[in-house]
C-alpha cells in the first residue's frame, strides 16, 4: 500500500512546532484523532499527542501500542494505563506549564479532571489557532483525495448503469457501496444517502425500503475513504420523464452549483460563495435551500472551512471544499448537486468527477 | 419497518423526568445523539433535547426539521439557525435556571459559549447520573439487538463457509459485510476487523491486503446495526492445522470467556468479571491480554457499563455487555473470542449466536 512519504509527517510537525510559542503556550495537547493522524501517521481510533517546540510524543493505550510503533516514525510512542495519567507524566517530562488544547475536541469531564491533575499547569483553549490545522491540503493529500474520488465515481457510474425503477433505496445504496469497496475503497466515508421521491426532501435521509419509480428524483450522496481521506459528492438522477417544474428546478440548482464553483479562488470569502449560490437560486427557490453551501473535506468528511451564511472563513489555496446547493420540497421531492474542489490561486480544480448534467434512467 | 412502539419513548421520558429534581437541577440538556434517540425516536445525526419535569423539547437544524417532525411523537420540535441560541430560547421558555448536562458529550467550546449566553442559568455536570441512562435495556431494545445479532451470525456463517486460504483480509471483510447488508443490516456497527496471522496481534487492526494462509488464526470482529441497535461479536477461525501452542492458547481464551460469562448476573461487580477472566487465563497468558474484558452495547457499540480492572460498575439486570478476552503475541498471532449477553437476575442470556468452538477452515 502506498502511504504518504514519512517526511510529510515530520514536515507537518515542524510547521506546527514553530507556531507553538506564537500561540502563547509552551506545548499543545491534541485529542482529535484526525489531527493526530495528520501529524504522526497513526491510524488508530484513540490516542493523544503532546507537542512542544523541542519534541513530540504519542500516547496510546495497550490496544494500539504495537500498531503505533509500526506506523509512526521519528517520535516516541508511550503506552498509558490511564489516559489522563499519561498526559500528566508526559507533560512533566516535557516540562510544560502552559498547554494549548482543542476546545472542540476536549469534553468538559476530561477538562475538569485534567485541571485537577495538572496542578501547576495552565490549559489554554486554542480554538481558532487549531481549527484550520488541516484545512490547506498538501500534494500528498490531494493525491489520496483524488484517488478516493475516482473510486467513488466509478462506483456511482456503475450504479447509474445498473439502477432500474423497482429497486429499493437500500438496494441502490448497497450496490454503490459494493462497487466502491470492490473498487478499492477502505470504507465508505459516511452512510450513503439514497433518497427517492418524497424522501429526497430530507437532506440527510437514510436509505429506506421505498421502491424507486418513474417520475422520481433520486438523490445519491456518497463518499469513500482511501488511506483515511474522504471523497464527498452528490448526484441527483431522474427516473424516466420529469415534470417541467422538476426540470426547471434541476437547472436552477445546477446553475447555483456552477456559479458558486466559478467564484471559488484564494481570497474569496466563504460566506460570499454561499450568498452567491442563494442569489443564483433566486427568490423562487432559495427558501427551499435549507443548509449551508459547503464545507471542507479531508481526513474528516466535514472539516474547516465552512461555506455558510454566518461563516467568517476566507478561502485559501489548497483548501478542499464541497459545493452542494440543494432544494427540498416537503412531501414532494429533493435535489442536491455536489462536487468537491481544491482552491487554487485563481479559481479551483475539481476533485470529484461524475458529470452533474442531468442523468436520466429509464 | 417495525419501530419501537411509540409509548416506549414517552415511558422512557417519564422515567427521566421524574429523576430531574432528584439530580438537583430543574432541567437537563442532552447532546448525545444516542440519548436523544433513546428518549425521542429521532434518528438524525445532530440535535439537542431539553427536558424538565413539565415538558420536553427537541431542537434541530433545518436539515432535520421535517424528519424530526415525522419521527417524533408527543414532544414539540423546534428548528434553530444557531444551536446555542436555540438552547437559550428554549431554556427561557421553559424557565430553567439549573440545567444538568452530559459532561462527556459537551465540549469545552460549547460549554464556555453556553455559560456566556445563559446568564442567570447554572450549568451542572451530571456525569454519573446520566452515564447509565441507557445501560439497562427494555424488551423493545432486546428484540432489536437480537435481530442485529441474528443478521450478523448469518453473515459470519456465510463467511466461514466461503473463506479459503488465499483470500485477503479485505476480501473477507467485504464478503461478510455484503452478506450482512443483504441480510437486512442497516449498516455495519463498526469497521469490521479481519486480522490474520501476525496482524491478529493488533487488537484493532484494519483489514489489509495480507493473504490468509495455512496455520493462521483469523480474528473476525464484526457487528451490524439494526434500527440503530448494534451487535458485537468476535470469532477467531483456524486456517488448516495449528501448532500445539496455538491450540492451547485458543482453549485458554475460550475457558476465560466461558468462565466470565458463567459468573455474570445481576449484582456482580464488573471489575470482578474482568479479574476472573484474567485469573482463568493464568500467569502464562494474562499478560498478553492487553484490553478490558467487555463493555455495554446498545445504540452505541461501546457504552456503559465497563468490564475492566478499574471499573466500579455493578451489573444490573437488563444490561447488555460483551465478554471478549483475547491474547496478542506481537509478530506472531492473536486470538479474541467475544459474545454479547444480557444480564439476568440469575445469570445471563446470550444475544450473539455463532458457536465459539474452534472453527477450522481448510
Amino acid at each position: 500500500m502506498q502511504h504518504p512519504p514519512l517526511n510529510v509527517f515530520s514536515r507537518r510537525r515542524s510547521l506546527v512546532q514553530k507556531k507553538i510559542s506564537r500561540w502563547g503556550v509552551d506545548g499543545i495537547l491534541l485529542a482529535d484523532i484526525c489531527n493526530i493522524r495528520y501529524l504522526s501517521g497513526f491510524t488508530g481510533s484513540e490516542g493523544l499527542l503532546l507537542a512542544s517546540p523541542e519534541g513530540v510524543r504519542l500516547l496510546v493505550d495497550g490496544r494500539y501500542t504495537a500498531q503505533a510503533r509500526r506506523e509512526v516514525c521519528g517520535i516516541p510512542v508511550f503506552e498509558f494505563a490511564d489516559r489522563l495519567e499519561g498526559v500528566e507524566q508526559a507533560a512533566a517530562k516535557m516540562r510544560l506549564q502552559k498547554i494549548g488544547f482543542e476546545p472542540l475536541h476536549m469534553n468538559v469531564s476530561d477538562h475538569d479532571r485534567l485541571i485537577r491533575r495538572l496542578k501547576n499547569v495552565n490549559l489554554i483553549p486554542l480554538g481558532e489557532e487549531l481549527r484550520m490545522l488541516r484545512a490547506r491540503k498538501d500534494a500528498a493529500e490531494i493525491v489520496l483525495m483524488k484517488k478516493a474520488a475516482a473510486i467513488a465515481a466509478r462506483a456511482a457510474s456503475g450504479l447509474a448503469e445498473a439502477l432500474r425503477p423497482g429497486w429499493t433505496e437500500r438496494e441502490a445504496a448497497l450496490y454503490l457501496e459494493m462497487q466502491a469497496r470492490q473498487g478499492g475503497a477502505e470504507q465508505m466515508a459516511f452512510e450513503t444517502i439514497v433518497a427517492s421521491g418524497e424522501n429526497g426532501a430530507f437532506p440527510h435521509a437514510q436509505p429506506s425500503c421505498r421502491k424507486i419509480r418513474h417520475g422520481d428524483f433520486v438523490v445519491v450522496d456518497f463518499g469513500v475513504r482511501y488511506q483515511g481521506y474522504c471523497s464527498d459528492e452528490t448526484c441527483t438522477f431522474a427516473i424516466g420523464e420529469l415534470t417541467r417544474n422538476q426540470k426547471n428546478a434541476y437547472r436552477a440548482v445546477k446553475r447555483a452549483h456552477d456559479e458558486a464553483i466559478a467564484a471559488i479562488g484564494a481570497g474569496a470569502a466563504a460566506a460570499e460563495i454561499d450568498a452567491l449560490a442563494r442569489r443564483t437560486l433566486g427568490k423562487k427557490y432559495s427558501r427551499y435551500f435549507v443548509h449551508g453551501t459547503g464545507h471542507g473535506v479531508g481526513l474528516e468528511v466535514h472539516e474547516a472551512p465552512r461555506l455558510a451564511p454566518t461563516s467568517k472563513d476566507v478561502l485559501q489555496s489548497g483548501m478542499a471544499v464541497t459545493v452542494e446547493p440543494g432544494l427540498y420540497y416537503p412531501g414532494l421531492w429533493g435535489i442536491r448537486i455536489e462536487d468537491t474542489v481544491v482552491v487554487k490561486k485563481n479559481g479551483c480544480e475539481m476533485i470529484t468527477s461524475m458529470s452533474k448534467d442531468l442523468i436520466t434512467i429509464e
